[in-house]
C-alpha cells in the first residue's frame, strides 16, 4: 500500500471557504436543503469535482456525486464515501462537510499519485441530511438506499411551505438519475464525533461499529389543578411532580447501568404554569437511545413500567405518544477493523464506538457494507456555531479515510 | 343572644344577582378592578346597602363601607365585616362576594329584628383583592391598613396601561375620605375555603386561626448543552434533571414533614427545549407557604442548603430569585373562639383552619383584631367559573358570621 497522504491545506483551505458560503448578514452559516444557500454551496462543491475531473453525476432527489473510474475498473461497483454539506441553521463547518471534502481529497489524491484502483471510487454529498427545512432528515440517503419514495420525498413540504421537488429543480439540482443508480461495493462515512468521547479521552479516531437506536416519546401526565396555598400535600394530584419523578427515573437508571444507554428529556411544559396552582399537566419528551436492539426495547418496556406503576400511585392519568422510533445499526466488521488498522498504520490510536447521532451510513449500511471513522469535536459541541475539531486531527482522520478507501477499492484486484 | 337568623332566599338571591354582573359575550364572569365591570358590581352592592339603610362611604382607594349606627353608639369604634368584589379573569361567583353580601345581610338582619347593638357594625368591600390588573393583591385593605402609600397605590399602572387612581375616578368611586378613617373594634372576614379540607374532612365552618405565610422565588439551573444522542450520561451537566431533583426533593420534604407546609413548583421552562438537546437551563418557581413563620424560614433555609449541595454534586451554577414573601398572620384567638362557640350554638361542626391563600383579613389584621370564618368549596375549587358551595353551608356560613358580630358588637356595651 502506497505512503501517500492528502495535502493538508488544500482540504482544509476547502472546509474554511464552503464554511464562508451561505453566511447571512449577521455571519450565521446556514445552509438549509434546496435553499439558495444550497445552491451555492453545492455550485462551489461541483466546481471541486471538476477542478479533480471527477464524473459528476446528480441524481433526482439531488445527491451529488463525483465519480473516479478507469477504463480497467469501470464496470465494477465503486468504493463510495460519502456525507452532506446541508446545515441545520447557524451552523458550524464541520458537520458533513468535512466528511464530503475528505473523501474528494482522498480521491484526489489518489488520482495525483497516479494510484491504480480495481475499483471506482465516488464521493456523494446527500441531500437534507439535517432535516431542517423538510423531514424526516437523511433523506437523501434513504431515498438512494430505498427506503423512501422517491415521489414522496420529491412532495415534501417544507417548514415555509415549499415543496422540495421544486426547490432542487429551482436550484438546478433535480438529476436525471436513479438514485440508487449506482449499487456500492462498500462505504465509508468521516464526521466529526459530535460528541465528548474521543476528546475526553484523547483518542484521534473513532472506530464507529455501531450506530444508536433512537426511541422517541411525547408523555403527558394528567394530574388536577389546585390552589398552590390552600391544598393539604397529601390531597394533591400534582402533574409537574410526576414529571420530575420521570426524569429523576430515566436519568438514574441510564446511569446507574453501565451500558451505552442514554435517557434524555430535553422539552417539558405544565398548565396551566401559573406560579401559586398545582400543575394540572405535564409534557414532556423522551429521548432513549442505545446501540443494542433488545436493550433499547428493554428501556421502552421499563419506562412503560414505571409510568404505569406512578400513574397508579399518583391516581393520574398518563399517555404516550411515539414521535420516532429507530432500530439500531450495526455497521459492517470487516470495514471497522480496516478502519482500525488504517489508524495503526499512521501512528494513530482508535477507540471502537458507537455513534449516538444519525448519518446517512445509517442509510447507505441496508444495501451496502458500510462504517463511519469519527475525529473528535472539542467539547463534543455541534450544531453550534463554535463546533470545532483541530486540524491535526482533520487531517489525520482524512488519512486514515484514504487509507481505507485504497484498500476497499484494491479489493477487486485481490479477490 | 337573640335567636335571629338570616334571610337565606335574599343571601343566595343576591349573591346569584352579583354573580350575573360583568359577564362578557361568551358568559364568562370578569370584574377586574376599575373596570366597567366592577363600576357595574359596585353600584350594585351600593344600590343594596342603600335598601338596607345603610350610610354609604367610599375611601380615597375606593373601599366601599356600608355603616349601621345609631345615635346609642355611634361614637364607638364598629365591628367591621369585610371583603371584596373584584374577581379574577373567569371567576366563580362566590370568592368574595360571599363574604360582602353575608356581611350586608347579617347587618340588615339585625337591624330589621330591631338588635339595639353596644357597637356600630360596618361592612367593608376592599379594592382589588385579587391584584388582577393591579399589583399588589389586597390593595385596598392594604392602604386602609396604613401598609401602602394611598398615593403610590393610585399611581399603580396597570397591566393594561391604565392608572388606578384614574380608573378610581373615571368610574365613581374615588371617595373623599381616609382611607383607614374608622379604625375597627374587631374585624370578620367569611369567605370559601377555596381549598378541599372542609369538604373532605365533612366540617361544615372553619375557625380560620392564622395565614400561611409566603415565600416565592424563581431558581434557574445551569449546566451544559449537549446532543441528547452523543453524550454519556457520565459526562452529562443536565439542568433539567437538577431541576426534576429539586421538584422532588420539596414535594417529598413538604409530604414528609407532618406540619401544615406547603410546597408547589407551578412554571417551568426547559432550554433550548428541544428533544435532542441535554438542556442547558431550567427556570421553575417555588411557592413555599407555611403559617408558622420560624418554620418557613427552617423551610427556606433547607432547600438553599438543597440547591447549593446539588450545585456542587452536579457542577452547575445555581441562582434564585426573591418573587414575594410574606410573614404569616396570626389571628386573634378570642375572635376564633367566639367563631368555635357561634358555629356550635347553631349545632355546627367546625375546625380550626390554616387559611392558604391570601385574604384582606391580613391586612386588617395589622391595626385591629381579625379572624375569618371558611365554609366549604366544593372540590377546593376556585378562581373559576366552577367554584361552588352548597347553599345550605353559605346559609351556615351566613348564620355563625351573624352570631359573631352581634356578640362582638355587644362588647361596648357589657363592659
Amino acid at each position: 500500500m502506497s505512503a501517500v497522504s492528502i495535502n493538508a491545506d488544500r482540504l482544509l483551505s476547502r472546509i474554511h471557504a464552503l464554511g464562508e458560503v451561505g453566511r447571512d448578514g449577521d455571519g450565521r452559516l446556514t445552509r438549509l436543503a434546496g435553499s439558495d444557500a444550497d445552491k451555492a454551496g453545492r455550485d462551489q462543491l461541483v466546481r471541486w469535482l471538476r477542478e479533480a475531473d471527477l464524473e459528476i453525476a446528480v441524481d433526482r432527489i439531488g445527491n451529488i456525486f463525483g465519480v473516479w473510474r478507469e477504463a480497467g475498473n469501470a464496470e465494477k461497483a465503486p468504493v463510495l464515501i460519502g456525507s452532506h454539506i446541508d446545515t441545520v441553521i447557524d451552523a458550524g463547518i464541520y458537520d458533513g462537510c468535512y466528511g464530503v471534502l475528505s473523501g474528494l481529497e482522498a480521491i484526489q489524491t489518489l488520482r495525483e499519485a497516479g494510484a491504480a484502483l480495481g475499483r471506482p471510487i465516488a464521493i456523494a454529498a446527500f441531500t437534507n441530511e439535517e432535516g431542517v427545512r423538510y423531514a424526516p432528515d437523511m433523506m437523501g440517503s434513504l431515498v438512494y438506499a430505498g427506503g423512501l419514495s422517491l415521489d414522496e420525498a420529491l412532495a415534501t413540504v417544507g417548514t415555509d411551505g415549499s415543496i422540495l421537488g421544486e426547490e432542487l429543480r429551482r436550484i438546478g439540482y433535480a438529476g436525471a438519475d436513479g438514485p440508487g443508480f449506482s449499487k456500492p461495493h462498500a462505504y465509508v462515512e468521516l464526521h466529526v464525533e459530535q460528541g465528548p468521547v474521543l476528546e475526553r479521552e484523547g483518542v484521534p479516531i473513532g472506530a464507529v461499529e455501531n450506530l444508536q437506536g433512537i426511541s422517541w416519546q411525547r408523555i403527558t401526565i394528567e394530574g388536577v389543578a389546585n390552589h398552590a396555598g390552600t391544598t393539604p400535600m397529601s390531597m394533591r394530584r400534582d402533574a409537574g411532580y410526576a414529571a420530575a419523578r420521570v426524569i429523576g427515573f430515566l436519568h438514574d437508571r441510564a446511569t446507574a447501568s453501565n451500558t451505552p444507554t442514554v435517557a434524555t428529556v430535553g422539552c417539558i411544559a405544565f398548565e396551566p404554569n401559573a406560579i401559586n396552582v398545582i400543575p394540572a399537566r405535564a409534557t414532556f419528551t423522551v429521548d432513549l437511545r442505545d446501540p443494542d436492539a433488545e436493550r433499547l426495547k428493554a428501556e421502552e418496556a421499563a419506562l412503560a413500567a414505571y409510568l404505569q406503576d406512578l400513574a397508579t400511585a399518583e391516581n393520574m392519568t398518563i399517555s404516550t405518544e411515539r414521535l420516532a422510533r429507530f432500530e439500531p445499526v450495526t455497521f459492517d466488521a470487516r470495514i471497522v477493523g480496516i478502519i482500525e488498522e488504517a489508524a495503526r498504520g499512521r501512528g494513530l490510536a482508535s477507540k471502537r464506538m458507537t455513534s449516538g447521532a444519525g448519518h446517512d451510513a445509517q442509510m447507505i449500511a441496508r444495501i451496502a457494507p458500510a462504517a463511519m471513522i469519527f475525529v473528535p469535536s472539542v467539547g463534543g459541541i455541534s450544531h453550534n456555531p463554535r463546533e470545532y475539531t483541530a486540524d491535526t486531527d482533520l487531517v489525520a482522520g482524512a488519512n486514515v479515510l484514504l487509507d481505507v478507501i485504497q484498500r476497499l477499492a484494491a479489493e477487486g484486484k485481490i479477490r
